[in-house]
């Protein structure tokens, strides 16, 4: 047995981010920038009224009291064609170029116009520069807009947009394929004879894999048969960039799948028993000429849903070029003692927690063990992290893996 | 001037969610269920096996010393053909039927195989039940799968796919459309004429949007002409669920978005200035014969976001039906002293949030306010709610509502 730390480390150890490649802006949402980005334009690229109101020259208005001439409008989009002389002003709209001559922008509820002697009124004094966004300002001609390794969310995405970028190199997202293996599996919504179930692990990894922003590749349930999972196995590494099979991994008679892996892996590929509960059978390997990594994870559906979270989803963020592989985790306090029983592995629970009025993460709840109750785990939020001992007081903090940062909130809203 | 608070309980006060319609479940990832949902297979379906080992009779294993005669064995996915006599035993596969006659299985490690005579010996007691998954011990029928209400994450499609269901019953996900109005703005990459700024609301928008789990509706950039801006809104108040627009909404001559919003949303629609810094005008009305709630956001890209944190999103997850509407916040301490001048309105600023050793957010840095400097955004992951003051000392919390949960980790990973 070997403990969770070690085989992750095994799994994470080679890996490295995916060929970086151009993509749309729209197709980069949530990929990772390959490249340092420099900006080639200034931002804003002129001078520009921040409001609504009048451009004029601050010295006009020294005194704290002026009234000037109403020379004309600016609209957002006009060239600047106008020059403000002394003793005038021009009408401004927000994002409307500065005209030459102004040097500042009084807002318009500081004004009093009259229309009759086509005047306006100003009783203070406005400093140089007021309302006035200055070309640059924004962003300079060189500055780094995005680095290398940051995730491109909507506002860096905004952000590159407004630079005339319409593409961006960033790192592939990964293509992950996933399979289940079982005589006993069906897929369809038909009626089930006695001895089969249906198959739970497929449907709930490629939404995994969806949230996580990764491009599954469904190749479905094969047999229990050595020669079959072998060639799927050998197929689908040359299409994908990883892979995930459930089920084959621990000591039935036809538990094909850690020999195949170990068999494609080659000498770097390890059939392990993890000190953990629930997951403790886990193969992995790299296999095919591009040596994908293949996860030969457990058949039980809440085991398998703890070996993704372990070591699955850290590795794929890194293929992905990921800087945090991690989920959040906290330390977060246990409103009611949590038994276990000491036997030398890491127990890994799931749990409802929320944040309280002393602003910590407390467990408010823990789902009750048993590996195949995947219904039970539906609506936990959190992966407690139990090391080995005989059980955990209330009021101690344990570590806790946080699934869904919203149902953290301190309460639902009312609708 | 009115409040945040007054604003959003405008926005959100007879909002309801969208209709519900039948969607597969890969469709309905991250939409909520309409209905509860109830079970109609048990599951497992049958007893059987959690371990490879073997089915027997605990009471042949009562003297804690066993020698079993092996009759054949049994795979997950076989019909469970053998009947278990009276000091027999079965070798059994995970998940394979528990043979009629056994009541338990021992697994293989603790078994001694004799294949010479065809036996297992066993040194122990094997309780009644023991490795055993009763038919319904995970869900049994009737039982709630899913509740009304509940978000369809990709475990929740699971235990949807392990009963046989291909669709489900979900709220829409909202089709929201966004507008960008503005004659200075251009949307494609060529050169910019002087006074032409690039578009980045519109492309952040619809990444916010995409993040968010709604559908995004490109409508593109308007001119600043009311009659065109009112048949956009009306001609797109028929094909979405809620549109989204920029620029117009403030004080300026050809700000006409507001009068369009106020005039097509009726005595409901409301053109407001807000007690927010940034954020300031907003616009909110419902129009056409759908009553869409249409957003008249201001056109700083900035003040964008923060109308768009504070009162778009949570109207768009009430439309989409979740329960919670808010992002995650919490009361974070402040590492640094925070200035702020006391001018009556609640300021929002975006910081970068950490979780410390002491298992609370921490506010590490801020971003200089600025209502235009959407680069300065880019990996804020926080909002920061300063309530009207002369600014706030280290080491005080504030409230932060935190815009990437995973951004918040500790420290990033090595790779």
């Amino acid at each position: 047995m070997i403990d969770v730390e070690e085989a992750k480390r095994f799994v994470l150890s080679e890996l490295l981010a995916l060929p970086s490649t151009g993509m749309t802006l729209v197709d980069a949402l949530g990929c990772v920038a390959s490249d340092e980005i420099l900006a080639h334009e200034a931002v804003p690229g002129f001078a520009n009224s921040s409001m609504d109101g009048f451009a004029l020259r601050s010295a006009d208005t020294a005194t704290g009291q002026a009234t000037l001439i109403v020379a004309g409008a600016l609209l957002a989009g006009d060239a600047p064609s106008r020059y403000v002389e002394p003793r005038h002003a021009v009408r401004i709209m927000t994002g409307a170029p500065l005209p030459e001559g102004a040097d500042c922008v009084c807002m318009i509820e500081q004004t009093v116009v009259d229309s009759d002697t086509g005047t306006v009124a100003i009783s203070r004094s406005v400093p140089v520069g007021e309302n006035v966004r200055y070309a640059g300002e924004d962003v300079k001609v060189g500055q780094t807009l995005v680095g290398a390794g940051d995730e491109l969310d909507a506002i860096r995405l905004g952000v590159l947009a407004g630079q005339g970028f319409a593409t961006v190199s960033a790192v592939s997202r990964p293509r992950v394929a996933v399979i289940s293996t079982g005589n006993e599996l069906v897929s369809s919504g038909g009626a089930l004879r006695y001895g089969e179930i249906r198959d739970t692990n497929r449907p709930t990894l490629l939404g995994l894999l969806r949230e996580a922003g990764c491009t599954p590749i469904d190749v479905g349930a094969v047999r229990d048969e050595y020669d079959v999972i072998r060639s799927t196995f050998e197929r689908i590494a040359e299409e994908c960039d990883a892979i995930i099979s459930t089920g084959g991994v621990s000591v039935g008679d036809v538990d094909h799948v850690k020999g195949v892996i170990t068999e494609l892996g080659g000498t770097d590929a390890r059939s392990m028993q993890v000190a953990v509960r629930p997951g403790k059978p886990f193969a992995f390997g790299r296999i095919g000429s591009r040596r994908v990594p293949a996860f030969g994870l457990p058949g039980n559906p809440v085991s398998t849903r703890v070996s993704y979270e372990l070591f699955v989803r850290p590795a794929l963020r890194m293929l992905g070029g990921h800087r945090a592989i991690e989920r959040l985790s906290v330390d977060a306090v246990l409103d009611e003692a949590l038994k276990r029983s000491s036997d030398g592995k890491l127990h890994v629970v799931h749990a409802c927690a929320r944040i309280h009025d002393d602003g910590r993460v407390h467990i408010e709840s823990v789902v009750r063990p048993g590996s195949h109750l995947m219904s039970a785990v539906a609506g936990a939020n959190a992966l407690l992290m139990l090391p080995n001992s005989d059980g955990i007081a209330r009021g101690e903090t344990v570590r806790a893996i946080i699934l869904s940062a919203e149902a953290l909130a301190r309460r639902d809203e009312a609708r």
